[in-house]
């Protein structure tokens, strides 16, 4: 048994990377250079074709997507409670981890690499300011969602998944000009979250600064 | 116990549609008819503010979002197989589930409603245009995985969730101008899972027709 996760600092794989510290699993972190192109080098692209992180190998079985790797660590090492184990509950939290993946992470997506998903540089701009409007009320949804969580933590009484992907989504807003503190139930949970010694030890990993947030100049 | 499902014909609500008569459930299909705009009537918004079909109701609790049902599904009726039960199949499978959420059924959203991502009428057309390529890029790597798939249908023995999905992304494409029979494996799984005695009786109440593809006129 060796689990290898393929991790970029600050990244989208910060969520599997909490989870497996709060699990208390032995596993080896892989850093990923994005920005020298490490995610398309031959290596990389033999265990992901989509040149994506994070990618998590359990016993030499490369697994790629968030919510995927997220329910296997959760079936893997059930005591942590990473996320609800069964009922109602649990499937709420699926709501808000798939709504999370499907809506939140890919409109920053449109913020972060517009050329994604137009060639024409003044479409880039279009769609770049759109999605900036609509990931502020995002966040405000999210916002909404922290507010009426069932318990300390965003999936009830344990920390896991969800709370480790909020923080992700508030921290990447503070890069798109949306300072954390005002949303202050997603900003207290997420410096609770990244409080826990577990979790400190990814947050230390990646040199994670919470509020990335740069006031305007005056 | 009562559950109703609340879907659209030809909607991404065909995923939690077919599985319940998979599943053999007893269930009340509602229609919302999205061209009269009954997703945004006050009775709608009240189950989900976000005014989208799918919405399964369990005994009055609505939930949202595919992923989420479909995994709501499973756990509740175990014995239809819905997903692989456990193990790395069932990674795998969630995998590709994520995947046709995150990605593709996304990427369709930009060829059908560009005006979601840009106000601007021509950036709405290049975007349009970039995301109809990229579709026929991942119904292309969906094809791969049709290919690749570990048993009759995508998980593997049992037909289920990913099989309905398949089926609807690969329609979807007919109205892009993306001819289904160009997808054969895809195709060929489509039409197989369609004629099955459950699904039939979705695919009839929806009245849908596998292949809405348009050749060019002459």
């Amino acid at each position: 048994m060796s689990l290898q996760l393929y991790y970029a600092p600050g990244a989208c794989s910060f969520v599997p990377h909490a989870a497996l510290e709060l699990a208390g699993a032995a596993f080896e972190p892989v850093l990923v250079k994005l920005h020298k192109g490490e995610q398309r080098s031959p290596e990389f692209l033999a265990l992901n074709p989509r040149g994506q992180v994070p990618v998590l190998v359990d016993d030499g079985a490369a697994i790629t997507q968030i919510v995927a790797i997220g329910l296997h660590l959760d079936a893997r090492f059930p005591a942590a409670r990473l996320l609800p184990p069964a009922g109602l509950a649990r499937t709420r939290a699926l709501e808000l981890f798939a709504w999370m993946n499907n809506t939140v992470h890919p409109t920053f997506t449109h913020v972060f690499m517009p050329a994604k998903f137009t060639d024409d540089a003044a479409a880039q701009a279009s769609v770049k300011a759109h999605a900036l409007a609509r990931y502020r009320e995002l966040l405000a949804e999210l916002e909404t969602a922290v507010a009426a969580r069932p318990g300390a933590w965003l999936g009830g009484e344990a920390p896991g998944l969800l709370d480790a992907y909020a923080l992700t989504l508030l921290r990447w807003g503070g890069f798109a000009g949306i300072d954390p503190t005002t949303l202050p139930q997603t900003w207290a949970l997420a410096q609770a979250f990244a409080a826990l010694p577990a979790v400190a030890r990814a947050v230390e990993r990646e040199r994670l600064k919470l509020n990335v947030h740069q006031p305007a100049a005056a």
